[in-house]
């Protein structure tokens, strides 16, 4: 077990020493290798692909196209529309418009050289505003408008309220393409077996929607695929619809050429055709009255869903649920709209439409403060989300501690936060530099909300010799997911971790448990653990209780102990063997079923979420007077996650989630341009290196959920939200101007 | 869907086309190969084995011996004296000293004969009387004689009984070793995997089984082993220990050389190592009265356990329950030993102790119905169980119907047997042929018995789209086990086989089922999957009853739809996404467990198994007179199943059955002397050929078995355990010669 000073993370030393084998590791004997063909277009139509020559190089078993594809080309969570390989239109540069298999990835390359593309070259649609309209070309497949989404909210009366307003600010923002740079580019190995499965193991955030869609691209049943996720080299988010259809292209292959296949990207694929962080555009008019009440917002919000749907209407929808951060305003008028463009598409990404919004209302809260003399601290502490308070979206706080309060605290006394931010530079120069200190504060939904039906499974399933395996249907992404589940189930059966054994699991070895994104896989993963384990626990106290001469529910499970707290027991090895001898299987299958939740589409009114995780984030920087480059001092983060199961993993969540969100703030820039990403790599493409990483420091507070089995609420999501806000309140805080548009780039003349 | 003509066997095209993988195919990158090194002793004890020069040859990895072994040298599913390395002893000459381990298969096979070995030689125990014998040197470890097993049956007073009998037989008769010749000799594939789990995947009847041995070995968790099994070339009884042992041997490779190591048997080191069935002495004195009765038996057999224990207890009991065949008996004592000696040891073989005491009783019958002036219909009619009859055990059949009649009834019809036998050659030569028929009748308990607690789960588990994957813990050995298992979950669910995938399972996915022996692969695997198919339907039918506005109880499930008969329904797919709508899993886990049973072991008497199966087979046969070569003309078979779920394969169960029991009978001589097996190879140990095989047929009785899920009973073992006396009563009613000792072998000296 790799456990040191209380942290566990089973799969560490196979990491540490390279012996763990990602989806690129897997080599298998005879295994032929695949590579896509990229079209040279950005919009076109009437697409035709030649392949003989390609088909004739050295060592090419097949070369496939759109007509090779037995089942369904085009898939999509929400819309069917993103083809496995292009078909007639091209969209955007990412399209695949051929595969190349071979037995060598060398030969394979080679060939797809030679594959001739033909195609109707269109101008493409680029720019969101155009695309909406009316005179814009349509680029959706049977649709009349290029509206991939558009969400309302309908709270009150905005204008009415607004016009009776002290303040009201009006303010546009803008956020940008973001790159996930996940370490490991997308890969799948996909084995037809002799048995007519077809087997994959590919890199990826949900096997069971990936299984769906290789199910549809090969016209077979979900039970004719069997998905296994193997280690996994990060993902947040953006390991679902391109990692899925990679996928799907292995497994085409494989049919085609009856043997196992491997695809792995390279960066370049990786970054020219998976999709991206969505970039919105934010107009918000927010109103104040002079007591600093936020009283009402009328927002408008467009977004680049670029040449695909993907999951952007939910990522427009949680934009919504935090239109207005985590205060209570009466009056609210949204709409969000996402526009079909020609660009590289958009969707999930660690934050999911809420680190857009956060920039925006974090920021325009701090303008408030200024403009109504108040400080950061007292606008948020008048507004923000209390117990029974209620939220934007018309929903009680009733079920859990509404801990806005503790969290900001938390920060201001973390960070020395009043003493700071008065002391602060506001623009005066101290030694050349200018030091500034910002915070951000939130609330965030944990699991899928009213997004989708929410429920997961796991399988407790204990050995002879009391040794016990156990599955989840909540799969490691490398965030340590699974190393909690094993806590879980430890904790409740009372029983060490060396006993434990995490299942090396498959979608046909469990239900679908959904996918591992939406700051779900501490709750409902953990949570299904929690409920498979009590019905363990149940059978085996029901089972045992005569032999004990007790009441079933006095039969505790306590450090390797099953039996009464100070009477009679049995180790939990002898608990074991008494069920075989009674002949009942010591296994359970449980699942836990997140409380329901409502949503009405039309005014956006609804419990969005059963539960929230609050948060707040402070950021201190130093901005370069002369060259207006801006350093990162030290970020903190408060975050009540209901219970840590496992304090380094939580707080490991927490340093990535705000390193990852200064890369928004102040690294990240995709270089999208005529439609074409022109950064493709890391070398051009700039995310935070360990040396631009500051100070991190973490609080976990913990108030147990009610509506948790084990108390957990999360951590994934809510550690990205706030950064980018905290900094530009920092770098206002240091510098007195205002960053509205991201990256934030300072330009030093403004400072002299 | 391999179906044609009802025909159902899913693997049927795989294995076809060649392209099903079994263990000896499977090829892995970075793959090492192991060879077993054998003693050059048959006894001794001080073993030395020097490794040294052997680990400096070419390509080689590691040379392991019994030092090396991290967990339990020896093993053992009754006894632990079956070391994984020869350890300090030598007991026969199978044993393996040394486990050679190196890049390709040829270099470890030239590196193993460097191994040089170093004992003090003894004279080897050969025969087990002389084992028996007080002066016999102790082969046992730790224990203070030879005696392997010794079994009783007290029943009445056999003596006193005997004394009153009109006629008392007193006979002697022996059986031979028998090798099982499967057609793929033992394979073991062993993977170290990252996450510190030992993956095995080797040729076995008994997976679970094989990780305890594993485990064991290499002082594991059971949870840190998981073992599958590929498709399996046979076992017939043969593919436990020796095989558990082989992966395990592999398991120790693989851990000292940090890789994926192969070890696959060639056909002498299976013939040297492998078990075999145990040659029997058998001793009746069987008394009747002058109606015919079988009154009573005073019987004492003794086999030979060879150098280990193996399962040998397990084997002598199925001896005792059998002692007397399908009759009643009032008065019987019997006992069974088994002695320890150097030579090859046994175990459980198809049949399990019943082909050898079948031998002798059912000629014995016949032998008594001559004596008496009785048919061999005659006698078995008058002595046969009954309905509410009660077993030489003390058991009333009163749970299910005793068809003893009817299979005798099927086989007299079929066979014209009366015609027939009064129309034989009796020793009178016709056109230089002796022609002859003989019959046999059994009962054979099902499944584990009073052996050990007999229970078996199996998972049903729906996804979205209709299709099922089933998991059952009773695995495929090659006879069609996954398939039977397919058609029942379809026919209960009502649902085409198309929809349903049987997962490739291992022991971590699925709690131990128990061993593929003891004609318990449909009545518990296939009870499982019932049992688990009920499960799921009362869950959906609970579930979807509001929604169809009835009863749950009123719910059925038929051709695809659910609902009631003639009322509202659901489509299959509707209903199953009906249940994902309602967030409820359609997933079942379900356990058979065998109705108890009881056993007196000073006594012999109690309900030995929940149930039998009744079988009579017939054979006719052509005596050469000049040579004495018998030829088989024609072999029938009877048997009440209980319910056949696949009647091909059923049959063929027969058909193969009564081939191997012919082999038994006329063809296989394992050369055993001095220790040692002469015939190594199938050229020298003679099976039947396909030229050798007469005319088959087999009628299935069918009367469904109460306490079955299914139904069905089994075929298994009764296929095997009656040809041998039907074969030597043909004999007999072909030459008027007695053949007491197997292989039947017919002087024609005495024919003229």
């Amino acid at each position: 077990m790799n456990t040191t000073d209380g942290v566990f993370r089973y799969d560490a030393r196979a990491k540490a020493t390279g012996r763990a084998t990602y989806a690129a590791d897997i080599k298998l004997t005879g295994m032929a290798h695949a590579v896509p063909v990229y079209t040279r277009f950005v919009r076109a139509r009437g697409l035709r692909v030649e392949v003989e020559a390609a088909k004739a190089a050295p060592g090419v078993l097949a070369v496939l196209v759109a007509a090779d594809v037995s089942g369904q080309v085009r898939y999509g969570q929400i819309e069917p529309d993103y083809p496995v390989l292009a078909q007639d239109l091209i969209n955007f540069e990412g399209e695949v418009i051929a595969l190349v298999v071979a037995r060598t990835r060398a030969q394979a390359l080679a060939a797809a050289a030679l594959v001739v593309e033909e195609a109707e070259e269109l101008p493409p649609l680029l720019d969101p505003e155009s695309a909406l309209a009316p005179a814009a070309p349509l680029l959706r497949l049977g649709k009349k408008d290029n509206i991939v989404n558009h969400g309302k909210m309908r709270r009150g009366d905005a204008e009415k309220a607004l016009a009776g307003c002290e303040l009201v600010l009006d303010e546009r923002f803008s956020t940008q393409f973001i790159e996930h740079a996940y370490m490991e580019p997308e890969a799948a190995v996909a084995i037809p077996r002799p048995d007519g499965v077809m087997e994959i193991h590919g890199s990826m955030q949900h096997p069971f929607s990936t299984r769906r869609f290789v199910a549809a691209a090969l016209g077979s049943l979900l039970a004719g695929v069997e998905v296994f996720n193997p280690p996994m080299g990060g993902g947040f988010g953006g390991k679902d619809d391109t990692a899925a259809l990679v996928c799907a292209r292995a497994a085409l292959a494989a049919r085609a050429v009856r043997r196992p296949v491997k695809l792995v990207y390279d960066r370049e694929w990786s970054m020219r055709e998976s999709y991206k962080r969505h970039p919105y555009k934010l107009h918000y008019r927010a109103g104040f009255g002079a007591d600093g009440r936020f009283r009402a917002a009328s927002i408008d919000m467009l977004c680049d869903s670029g040449a695909y749907t993907s999951v952007t209407p939910w990522v427009n929808w949680r934009s919504l649920v935090q239109c207005c951060g985590p205060y209570s305003v009466a009056d609210v008028r949204t709409d969000v709209y996402a526009a079909a463009t020609n660009n590289v598409f958009t969707g999930a990404m660690r934050g999911f439409g809420s680190p857009q919004v956060n920039f925006a209302v974090e920021q325009l809260m701090d303008m408030a403060a200024e403009r109504l003399g108040l400080s950061p601290l007292e606008i948020r502490r008048i507004n923000m989300l209390t117990q029974d308070g209620e939220t934007i979206t018309g929903q009680k706080l009733d079920g859990h501690v509404v801990s806005l309060g503790q969290v900001l605290d938390a920060i201001v006394r973390a960070t020395d936060f009043e003493r700071k931010f008065a002391a602060s530079s506001r623009g005066a120069a101290r030694d050349g530099t200018l030091y500034g200190i910002g915070l951000a504060l939130s609330y965030r939904g944990a699991s899928l909300g009213a997004e989708g039906a929410d429920f997961c499974s796991s399988i407790v399933n204990c050995q002879a010799d009391g040794s016990v395996i156990l599955d989840a249907a909540i799969h490691e992404n490398g965030q340590g997911a699974e190393s909690v589940q094993m806590l879980v189930l430890a904790e409740e059966l009372g029983i060490p971790l060396e006993l434990i054994r995490r299942q090396r699991s498959s979608t046909s070895m469990i239900p679908d448990g959904g996918t591992t994104v939406a700051t779900r896989g501490t709750i409902m993963g953990g949570g299904a653990v929690a409920v498979a384990a009590r019905e363990l626990k149940s059978l085996m106290a029901r089972t045992l209780a005569p032999k004990l001469g007790v009441e079933s529910d006095r039969v505790v499970f306590r450090s390797g102990r099953v039996g009464v707290e100070g009477g009679p027991g049995l180790s939990w090895e002898e608990a074991v063997a008494a069920m075989f001898a009674e002949r009942i299987y010591p296994y359970a299958f449980g699942t836990f079923r997140a409380p329901k939740v409502s949503w009405d589409e039309e005014t956006g009114q609804g419990d969005a979420y059963f539960t929230y995780v609050y948060s707040c984030q402070a950021a201190e920087v130093e901005v370069d007077a002369a060259t207006g480059a801006v350093r990162l001092l030290a970020m903190t983060a408060a975050h009540d996650v209901g219970r840590a199961i496992n304090r380094a993993l939580t707080m490991g969540q927490a340093y990535g989630g705000m390193v990852q969100a200064a890369g928004m703030a102040l690294f990240e820039d995709l270089a999208v341009k005529d439609g074409r990403v022109g950064n493709r790599n890391l070398d051009r493409y700039k995310i935070p290196r360990a040396r631009d990483v500051p100070d991190l420091r973490c609080i976990l507070v913990e108030n147990a959920d009610p509506s948790s089995p084990t108390g957990a609420k999360g951590i994934g999501e809510p550690a990205i939200e706030l950064m980018a806000p905290a900094i530009a309140n920092a770098v206002y805080n240091a510098t007195g101007l205002r960053c509205r548009d991201l990256p934030i780039r300072i330009d030093p003349k403004e400072l002299s």
